[in-house]
C-alpha cells in the first residue's frame, strides 16, 4: 500500500490530507474520532475514475449494439439506432436537451436503458458488467477500464484503510454495475458501494429464489439522494468525503456535523494534457469551495501522475 | 464470545448449526465458501429479541403520550388518545381489521405514527431511541429492553463472528429505532442494520446540513422487501438466514442459491413457560419449513436458557 502519497506533489493539498488523516487518527488530538466513526465517501465518475468519456457509457453502448444486431426491429428505434448506427450525436443532443429543461428525448434513452437491463437476474447483470470489464477496451486510453481509476486517488483509498477508515463508494453511476470490480478496482467490497440503481423485484419459483431488475429508475443517486443515501445506508455522516459535481455539494455538505472535524475534497479537472480540461457541471460546487474553503485538488498541480499507465513525472 | 452455543440444548438442531458452520468454513470441504461471502441474516422482533409485546411498541406509547400530555388537543384524536388513555384494545382492533382486509384504522395509525417523529433530523431522532433504551422498562420482564435479546442466538452470533461470516440484521421493526443499541446488544454495527424507514429529506441551511425524518414510510421491510433490500445494501446472497415468521419467508427462500449452501432457521415460539407459545403470523413458514426441510429451532427443546437474566438449566 502506497500510503505517503507518492504521486501527489509535496503541495498545501497533499499537506491538508495529511495532517486531517493523522489528526483525527491521534487520540491525543482534540479532533480525534473513533475508528468505527472514521466514515469516508466518494464520489466515482470524475472523483475516482475518468468519466470523459463514462465508462457505464461504454458498457451500454455495447448492450444496445448487441441487441440490435439481434434483432432488426430495434435498428430504427432509439436508442438501440443510435448504437447501431455508431451515431452518439442523438444522445448529445438529448442530454443538451435535458439541461434546457425538455426532457422528452432523455426519457427515450432512460426508458430504452431500463429495458435494455430489464427482466434478468441482479446475477446475470453481475456477469455481464463482468464480461465487460473482462474485454472492453478504453476508447481513449486503449487500456482496461480497470486501469482509468487516478494513482493518487488510489493511493488515497490505501492511506484513509491504513488509518481505519471505512470508505463507500457514492456514485451518481449504476450500483451494480459498479458493484462486481469495485473490490479489484479499488479494494472496496460490494457492501460498500452505493449508486443509482433500478427498481428490484423478488421471484421465487421452481428456479429457485431471484432478484429481478425492473425496468424503471429505483434510486437516481445524485444531488441530496446522495447525503440521504449515505445515511440510509451507514447511519453515519461522512468525516472526509470527496467529489468532483455539482451533483457531490449535498454529501460535501453533510460531512462532519455539529461536533465533527470534516475535510471535503473537490477534484479539479484542470489538466488538459494528462487527461481533460472542464468545469462543465461543477460550476457550482467549484463556487462554494472557494466560500466554504473546501480543499480544491487540482490534478494539474496537485498530482505528480494521473494515471497508472503514465509514467511519473514531477512537475 | 460463547462460540460453542453453551445455552442450547444438545439436540440435531445445534449440531446442524455447528456442522454447517464447520463445512463452509472448511477450506478442504467442498462446501467451503471464502470468508468474504460469508454473509448471514437475521430478522430481529421474534428472532434475536422476543417481541410479545413489541420492544418498539413501547417507544412508539411513550411518544405518542409525551406528544399528549404536552397538547391537550392531540387527546381526543387517535392513535394519540389510545396512549394518553393507555387503552390499546383500539390498537388491537385496529390490527384485526387489518388482518381482515380494512385498513381505516392501520392507516389513522400509520399516519399519527409518521407525524410523531417526522420533522427532526435523523440525529434527534437517534438520541431520543437512545434515551427509550436508557430508562424504559419491559413491562413483562422488568428488565431493561437491552435485556430481552436470547440468549441461545447471541451466541449463535458469535459463532458466525468468530468463524468470519458478516451478519446483517433484516427486521420489519424501524431500522434508525434499532442502529443506535445493535452494537452494543449484538456486536453489529448500524451500516448492517436493515429494516423499515420512512421517507428521508436532505436540508442545508444556516445551522448546517442535516438530514430530515419525513412523515410517509419508505421502506416497509417485511415479505419480498427482506430480499430486495439484502441485495440492494449488500450485493450478495446470504448463506444463512434465521426468521420466525411468514414475513421472513423470501428472505429464507433467497439464501444460498444456484452454486452455495444455505442454512435456513426458523425459531419456533414453543415455549409458554420461558417466553410465548404461538404460531399466528408463522403458519405459511411453519409448513414451508416441513416442506423445504428447514431447521427449526424449537425454543422449548432446543434452548437450555432463553434469556440471560433467566437461570440456565438443563431441559
Amino acid at each position: 500500500m502506497n500510503i505517503k502519497l507518492p504521486s501527489w506533489n509535496d503541495t498545501s493539498t497533499r499537506q491538508a490530507i495529511l495532517d486531517f488523516v493523522a489528526k483525527v487518527s491521534d487520540p491525543n488530538n482534540t479532533d480525534f474520532v473513533p475508528p468505527e466513526e472514521r466514515i469516508s465517501t466518494f464520489d466515482n465518475d470524475g472523483t475516482l475514475w475518468c468519466e470523459q468519456p463514462a465508462v457505464q457509457g461504454g458498457f451500454i453502448m455495447q448492450r444496445l449494439t448487441d441487441m440490435a444486431n439481434k434483432d432488426a426491429s430495434l435498428r430504427k428505434t432509439q436508442p438501440w439506432k443510435m448504437a447501431y448506427e455508431k451515431d452518439t450525436s442523438w444522445i448529445n443532443n438529448a442530454v443538451d436537451k435535458h439541461y434546457n429543461g425538455d426532457d422528452s428525448e432523455i426519457k427515450v434513452l432512460l426508458g430504452g436503458l431500463g429495458k435494455s437491463f430489464a427482466d434478468m437476474s441482479v446475477e446475470t447483470f453481475a456477469a455481464m458488467a463482468l464480461d465487460f470489464f473482462k474485454h472492453a477496451r478504453h476508447p481513449k486510453y486503449n487500456c482496461s477500464y480497470l486501469e482509468v481509476a487516478y494513482q493518487p486517488m488510489l493511493e488515497l483509498l490505501d492511506l484513509l484503510k491504513a488509518n481505519d477508515f471505512t470508505t463507500y463508494i457514492v456514485s451518481g453511476g449504476g450500483r451494480d454495475f459498479m458493484r462486481p470490480i469495485t473490490r479489484q478496482v479499488y479494494g472496496i467490497p460490494p457492501e460498500r458501494v452505493l449508486g443509482s440503481a433500478p427498481t428490484l423485484n423478488f421471484k421465487a419459483g421452481d428456479q429457485g429464489a431471484h432478484i429481478m431488475r425492473g425496468a424503471g429508475l429505483d434510486i437516481l443517486d445524485d444531488g441530496p439522494a446522495k447525503a440521504v443515501q449515505i445515511w440510509d445506508r451507514t447511519g453515519r455522516r461522512p468525516i472526509l468525503a470527496a467529489g468532483n459535481a455539482n451533483g457531490d455539494i449535498p454529501m460535501l455538505q453533510f460531512a462532519g456535523g455539529k461536533d465533527r472535524p470534516a475535510l471535503r475534497l473537490l477534484v479539479h479537472h484542470d489538466d488538459a494534457a494528462r487527461e481533460a480540461s472542464y468545469t462543465s457541471g461543477a460550476e457550482k460546487a467549484v463556487k462554494l469551495a472557494q466560500e466554504q474553503g473546501w480543499t480544491v485538488v487540482s490534478m494539474k498541480n496537485d498530482w505528480k501522475q494521473v494515471f497508472s499507465f503514465q509514467n511519473s513525472k514531477k512537475s
